[in-house]
């Protein structure tokens, strides 16, 4: 194969090796013990939010959706297994025949959540379900903590365009999934291109200092980049002195000049002054772009100012401040045999350092107030109340092994939309608080 | 190809798409301008380390050498951009020739850096040296920053083991160089599978509290788990109570069981009870692993405390509160016209809002005292003072476009422990603070 896609000579050939090694001793040791076949249900959930926020943004699904359909064990991956001594022959040969032919349930890709929500739930054997506990993780953790900051970011600029541009700050595969859940969280365009080359997402980029540098003058470089990617591009004004890269930039593009980036000192400032004289030598139309360390409150500092869109990079890959989220995948329910119609019984570690969990195969509700607006975050087990039917958060992910909720990026983009909109107003306050709805628990 | 290795059923074809828009936005500007064979001196650096740092850690080295050789524009690449209208002919052209060419010259894999280091250099044409920049920045900033938490982690636990354990809180590949950089930085082993296959880093695990909650009894868990992994396995403790667990643990395996492993509680006051208990059981070679939450904090807290072994996590994979490092790629120097025998000009950005940057190509060197120790980290343009030269430390990794500086990762690793312990004392201290070092410019 070639293995170049990731930067490496020697091939990672599917996602089963994206997977902590005690996954598979456990599997080897329930094979042995007899319980490997026992149906159980892990779910994945937080027990806390970063501190300070609302609200939790769900993001990653669709990944987790392609990863689980490409975990297999094949001959390269058991020879591995076999050479280390991590796997006896059994393990290795019940592993050949791997595929999840389970369930998975979950809240939407876009949807919010909060403390306790099972935001996603596997359901099979102990042996396929336990598996996936780390590659699910690793997405929902790493998405989830990107589009949180996404929507927050999106909430500060109102209408104004996002653009990410965070692909230098953080691995080079990390960024292709944050751009992916920046235009989740509310995010317009990219400057990654691999991003828009697997998920479509609208790129853009036009040139860095280096490009005013390599010329003998500003303007020779302005001309070049006109000449060639017409007046409507973006000229960056800020290599040497703003003011004169203003009034050079619409000399040589004309008032047509598409915009100006600029990309270092006194944003508020700066952008106020540039309007001004942008509009004083009649480019009105010039938009301004602004791209120098943002973050949500930096951008919400700009909404008096006179800014047409923002780029962010390293506040929104690195999750502002909170580049993970802390959910955990957990065995709820187990059969108290091998026997696929045994009966499940709820389980959980008991607390020792706020390290607990519910037990028990969980629904979730959103319960709106009369006004629709959401007042709670409900979860339960056993059966769903009617009054919450119409409310409930799962859905299906994947049936009997098959994946049935593909969807369009931009569905998820949408429904992320919608479900902030449901929210109490607070939610989109900046401002540090508790999360803006309460967990219920049935 | 097989795309099931990036866990996305698309495939990303090659590294060239982990680059920024404007890279090739500018590429195009510069050959329709005609200075875009400009040879140039591109220098990867840092303005300040993250706050308190005494010192950074170059990480990814080996990753950038691997992204380089793969960095090529095939038939998908190329129709991609085409289609999508990034790029004109002639620049698609120039394109689907490509390949590095030049010369890269960098501190060396596990070297310690400062702010204005350069830590890396890429000399070429501007059009092949422009290209490079965002997959670069991606692996030196995300790698390096992974390597400082676990430099200082492993510090902190002085000759303990350090596990990697952070899989699950970072992208799933990601988690892969965070393994490696965790190794580079000091740590001994991993769970992550997939590093263990790629990077032959040891892994490691046994079992979660999911192994416990299926069976039926605790010692249900803990019979199947020595059955199958025999008495050398470390049992995990904590699921229900600590103390029966210990007892159990004991009664299961004997004396000759490997270890305990604890996941939550106060650490400190737990691991003392736990060994006092094995030991009364006549378990005294049992070794204790603690696995909660840990930083380079935690673990120098418990540095008193009877605790054999450290699996660090989440801290880890998002370098310990900082989870990128600021890493830049500056155009210091090129030519006066595209003649490559043109005499190299110094050009830098003015500074604005403290984005300053020192032009020319440089040299570095760390300045031993009179007793070996290193006392300053200087950096300079034109000639080496001979009093420096056995002491810089840029070395050539890539010569005309080849590859020439690849090493096992263990050289990285023993060369992070020489140059660490060559800083004056304070450089471990986990406090915060200034560099250790300042650097000079001559």
């Amino acid at each position: 194969m070639n293995t170049a896609d990731l930067g490496l000579p020697v091939a990672v050939p599917s996602t089963a090796l994206f997977t902590d090694q005690y996954e598979l001793t456990m599997l080897q040791a329930a094979l042995r013990s007899g319980n490997a076949d026992r149906r159980s249900v892990f779910e994945v959930f937080t027990r806390r939010l970063p501190e300070g926020r609302r609200y939790g943004v769900v993001a990653g699904t669709g990944r987790v959706l392609d990863a689980v359909e490409n975990f297999r064990f094949d001959g390269t991956i058991l020879g591995f297994l076999r050479e280390r001594g991590i796997l006896d022959e059994p393990t290795l040969e019940w592993l050949a025949d791997y595929r999840f032919r389970g369930d998975i349930w979950g809240y939407p890709e876009g949807e919010v959540y909060f403390p306790g929500s099972p935001v996603m739930r596997v359901e099979g054997t102990f042996a396929e379900a336990v598996l996936l506990e780390t590659v699910i993780l690793s997405i929902l953790n790493h998405d989830s903590a990107v589009a949180a900051a996404a929507s927050r970011m999106s909430v500060a600029a109102g209408d104004r365009p996002l653009m990410e541009m965070g692909a230098r700050r953080t691995h080079e595969l990390a960024a292709v999934a944050a751009a992916r859940s920046a235009y989740v969280g509310g995010f317009h365009t990219t400057s990654d291109l691999a991003a828009g080359f697997r998920y479509n997402i609208p790129t853009v980029g036009t040139s860095a200092h280096a490009f005013t540098l390599l010329h003998d003058t500003e303007r020779d470089a302005f001309t070049a980049q006109v000449d060639t990617l017409g007046r409507g591009t973006t000229l960056l004004v800020d290599t040497f002195d703003v003011t004169e890269a203003v009034r050079l930039a619409v000399e040589v593009a004309g008032p047509e000049l598409g915009a100006v980036r600029i990309d270092s000192g006194d944003l508020l400032l700066v952008a106020h002054r540039v309007r001004q004289q942008l509009d004083e030598l009649g480019a009105v139309n010039t938009k301004i772009v602004v791209t120098s360390d943002l973050d949500e409150y930096a951008i919400a500092s700009l909404a008096a100012a006179p800014v047409d869109a923002y780029g962010v990079g390293t506040q929104l890959v690195t999750g502002s401040g909170h580049p993970t989220c802390s959910m955990v995948y957990k065995l709820v329910a187990r059969a108290t045999s091998d026997d696929p119609d045994a009966p499940l019984r709820p389980v959980a570690k008991k607390s020792l350092g706020g390290k607990s969990s519910v037990g028990g195969r969980k629904w979730a509700a959103r319960r709106p107030d009369e006004n629709g607006v959401a007042e709670a975050e409900v979860v339960g087990t056993g059966e769903v109340p009617a009054e919450l039917a119409d409310h409930q958060l799962l859905v299906p992910l994947v049936t009997g092994g098959k994946v049935v909720a593909r969807e369009p990026l931009d569905a998820a983009r949408d429904r992320h939309i919608a479900a902030r909109a449901g929210l109490p107003l607070s939610a989109t306050q900046l401002s540090r608080g508790e999360p803006v709805l309460p967990t219920e628990y049935r």
